[in-house]
């Protein structure tokens, strides 16, 4: 294969060169977020698109790569800042990197057996995914959040996982202060002993 | 694993809560400049820092990523701009990607069979470094030339493949017009077919 170029415009949320692109719209994410009656509200004014991401899939071998970038607009449903639908890859073992490069975000981790960890990414902060969490990105502040990423190739997503326990454990919502704070989301039910069993069992 | 954030100061070429840092002086690099007495010259002034890489190893497990920063000093040795020793992956199918984060550069690529191929690097250009190319990093700039980079953590390096071959197939030198240029470099010896079959066979 022939090596390649491609350049990341940050403003845009674009990867020149690249070999795909999706966009989720507010419509793409129902069931995710927990005032129901702000989310109809806001799409009865329109179907914002609440990220969208532009991609690199050389191929899907094990052991190659896949890179690009997010970009998610700022935006809030009730107190609930905007977030990715989130997922788990399902070949377990596969970590992912994401890259700050404009905004301000948090990487939202959930492990299997329900433990929880938010961390701040800003311009240039790495945030590590390590194998078998959980994850979703969240814009918390009032401009675009543009991340670059990688991961690789084989990893897969599992984007149901989040769905079938009722949600992340914990909610981010607006503090009422300008910043942010994490709520327990009354329906998030813990994995079973087996639904965990079977995460681990993803590993290749 | 814990989840962790890392800090990339693009500025300093560093990376906050990584888990390595090397740097390669000049006297590291014997043999790599075509112009020796040039080179000797430059050592018997010192032996500055050529480049510097720190990076995050969380571990060498197939499926999983190593990530880092690279600053390379600018500066030539004769007419040959400061490069660094160059590898292709001891697990010759796994990719690279480099991601310009300042200056400007070229990303020397070089496949088993003597293909030559040179990708100019800025700012937010990534350059995906196919399986089975040989690489290696120039600084073409009078700035220090910085990049993030990320590949697979079973990638392994093979460094001496260059040095075999009497140097890669070109040397790239200042062309004396605030440029580069591309020459033969006469030192070089095409990969035997037994040699080019080795370096396929190394995929996992």
């Amino acid at each position: 294969m022939e090596p390649l170029c491609l350049q990341v415009d940050v403003a845009k949320g674009t990867l020149a060169g690249g070999s795909g692109r999706y966009e989720k719209r507010l419509s793409d994410l129902g069931g995710i977020y927990a005032d129901r009656q702000a989310f109809e509200a806001m799409l009865a004014e329109g179907d914002p698109v609440v990220y969208a991401v532009e991609d690199l899939k050389p191929n899907t071998h094990p052991g190659d790569m896949i890179f690009g970038v997010t970009r998610m607009r700022p935006g809030k449903i009730g107190a609930e800042f905007f977030v990715t639908r989130g997922h788990i890859h399902a070949t377990g073992n596969r970590p992912e990197i994401y890259y700050g490069e404009s905004g301000t975000g948090l990487m939202q981790l959930e492990s299997p057996a329900g433990e929880s960890r938010l961390i701040e990414i800003r311009p240039r902060s790495v945030c590590y995914v390590p194998p078998f969490w959980i994850h979703r990105s969240i814009n918390i502040g009032h401009d675009d959040l543009v991340m670059t990423f990688a991961y690789p190739a084989d990893s897969g997503q599992d984007y149901d996982i989040i769905a079938r326990a009722g949600g992340m454990k914990q909610r981010v919502i607006d503090n009422g202060q300008g910043g942010w704070t994490a709520i327990d989301n009354p329906t998030y039910r813990p994995r079973t002993a087996a639904e965990i069993e079977r995460v681990w069992s993803t590993a290749a």
